[in-house]
């Protein structure tokens, strides 16, 4: 354990390093492009080449570097997690995987192993999508999804995507050479701190990820009649505001029921034209549903709308009800976490198994690969905040369960490729 | 009735020319020391004057009008109501008292009777309090309990109160020079459009106003966890927008239960730094409670404490409970209800008894002199609205239950005096 303890010191030491590059001085900012951004990937650019790998910035700007190109085989295992980051950011949401994944290479380049398929580390340019309200800009490249039409979205000072990746010394019209073709994936691989409470409630430093939910979004709008706060007597009253309220309890009621799948969350709230004295005739709002699992997230969909519409008979108010975003759950690869258990088991870690309810790289690049992710116990599950942190002890069992797994891996595919396995 | 109606299309273009003039073209909207304001105030002057009343301006703009003195007496009956508006207004609210008034006065202005006391119309110059956050600038004035700290207040524009007054030919000096002492007055009478639709749905014309509703204001705080919408289980939420919905469902249930006595009302909701994806970790809400009791205020205002300490208890939320204003309810004059109700039914309709939730330049008044309201039925209770409306024949009403009581007010204290009551 000694070891993996040093090395972690070696991973904080750079993730402090990439934290201090920032767009607001005694803030973490660096999103997607901007001169921080820049200089942050070129400092993990060196980092890649020192550790020997070969590295280049492709046209989205995710840094990537290869070890020694493998000698029978195009194919290829990726390793990866993003570096850009929210406004205000914590400095482990991303960048961990990052450097956590370029140790394990550095390590690995040092033994010179050999190796069944090439090893690629990705640092992706884009995951949080901040500037131009996109997300997985990086991962979508490299997954062969970018679509072309989101060139054409303008960041707030109306510069567009276009320009945006000329700036980074990109070619847009090159973007689709920098996608891994899908029969050459091995597999994709990305370690992350939680995000979540439930590894710190349950005091366990990591998990492995069974899936990453789906996700529906929809805008919510409650159309009653506004009124003279004290001169409408209550049972002539369609107060939009408690049509809403009724909502946002039935829907906790429902989401509790059900919390062993889903999660569901109404996180923005408006009253037009709001007044302490006036009776709210309009309130918009947001819901969020998310679940690992598909035909739940369409059965809440179904449930929580039948039970708007039932309230709004009742109160005699206007639903509008438009469903804005609709992502799929995607399942990790068995096999894979078949050996992430493995390797978590012979590190002598009690074995744990998470739904991911936030999105991550993996997400795009589960449409080409087979996926596995790590997560790592991070403080009260706090992120995208400055209080974000993953203790050291934390990191280096995430190190450790990694490198396990990856020699499990490489391994198993050894063998595989000795007795003929494609 | 053919004469109070062919005296209301007289009303109703006097309403029509005060509405024409607006600071916002398109708009009714006349707020305190506008141009607009000044030019809408010195044309119901000259209404006045030609209706031969002795007028002036006094030095908070209100615009005065008195009959004749009566010969043997000091004392004086008002009849009053508002001639600025709120933003985008409609014609109604305000005007009508005043232009209703006026036709009253200017009838009796032809008759020349005996009085018993002085009789003066005032137009006043704020009730809405748009322009400096404050109400019944004009009444509190003549009620002599103007306070002289509202002065240094501030417009947008930075303008204060002390230079309004000056730029509408004002001296803020002499402002308690213009109040009617207590031992002067004899009652007030104000008419108003309802501002609710009790009225409209009863299919009734005008009703008598029992009392003027006490009102709490508070801003409510509740504090919870901020988290990822995705990543936290229900079972550890602490929601601060579910805690909110809860606390005004249970408001509502607690309102209607008690709906023949008080009305509750969260008007204005704000979640700092809201994002769909983020469960809500702070909400900030207004409660506004009124009542005609100023005992079931009281309780309402402890019992609704008492529930939201319980489910903030319950939901482990933190709570910031602040009564920011409290105003006693008020209630209007027996013996000139009593005159009114004889007007009523001597002009054959239905006798209504109303709570008035909105506050009225009666307020002020209530605490020198007997105050007295008559509501005049508004079209779907809506004001403070372009669509505001009142029917020529509900004015008419009003009109001939006004000038009913008036006669009647006049009879009972010349007989009073001659049979030496004072």
């Amino acid at each position: 354990m000694q070891e993996y303890l040093q090395r972690t010191e070696k991973i904080l030491s750079r993730l402090n390093q990439l934290a201090a590059i920032t767009e607001e001085p005694g803030q973490i900012s660096r999103t997607f492009g901007s001169e921080a951004f820049m200089k942050g990937s070129q400092l993990v650019k060196e980092w890649m080449e020192a550790a020997g790998l070969q590295t280049r910035t492709d046209n989205i700007g995710n840094v990537r570097g290869r070890l020694e190109p493998a000698p029978h085989s195009k194919r290829t295992f990726v390793i990866g997690s993003h570096i850009d980051t929210v406004q205000n950011a914590g400095k482990f949401d991303g960048p961990l995987g990052v450097l956590l994944g370029l140790d394990l290479l550095e390590n690995l380049s040092t033994i010179k192993p050999e190796l069944p398929f090439n090893l690629e580390l990705i640092a992706f340019s884009d995951e949080e999508g901040v500037r131009f309200h996109t997300t997985y800009l990086g991962s979508k490249v490299v997954a062969g999804s970018f679509e072309e039409t989101a060139l054409t979205k303008k960041d707030a000072a109306g510069i567009t995507l276009n320009e945006a990746i000329k700036t980074l010394g990109g070619d847009p019209e090159k973007l689709k050479h920098d996608a891994i073709p899908s029969e050459v994936w091995v597999g994709y691989f990305e370690v992350h701190i939680e995000q979540g409470p439930v590894l710190y409630e349950l005091n366990i430093p990591v998990a492995i990820v069974t899936s990453i939910s789906g996700q529906n979004r929809i805008e919510i709008t409650l159309k009653g009649m506004a009124g003279h706060a004290g001169t409408v007597p209550m049972p002539m009253r369609r107060d939009a505001l408690c049509g809403a309220s009724d909502f946002i309890l039935k829907t906790e009621e429902y989401a509790r029921k059900h919390k062993e799948s889903l999660v569901a969350t109404v996180g923005k709230l408006a009253i037009p034209n709001q007044a302490s004295n006036v009776i709210p005739g309009v309130v918009n709002f947001t819901l969020d549903i998310r679940s690992a699992n598909e035909t739940t997230l369409k059965i809440a969909e179904k449930d929580l709308r039948t039970l708007a519409e039932e309230l709004c008979r009742i109160r005699n108010l206007e639903l509008s009800w438009e469903l804005v975003q609709q992502t799929e759950p995607v399942t990790c690869n068995p096999k894979l976490n078949d050996l992430l258990s493995e390797a978590i088991t012979e590190a002598g870690y009690a074995e744990t198994k998470l739904v991911s309810g936030a999105g991550h790289d993996a997400v795009p690049i589960s449409k080409v690969a087979p996926v596995s992710m790590l997560f790592v116990r991070c403080y009260e599950g706090i992120s995208h905040n400055p209080l974000e942190n993953a203790e050291p002890k934390d990191i280096a069992a995430a190190l450790r369960v990694s490198e396990n797994f990856l020699h499990k891996l490489l391994q198993e595919q050894l063998q595989q490729q000795h007795i003929g396995v494609p």
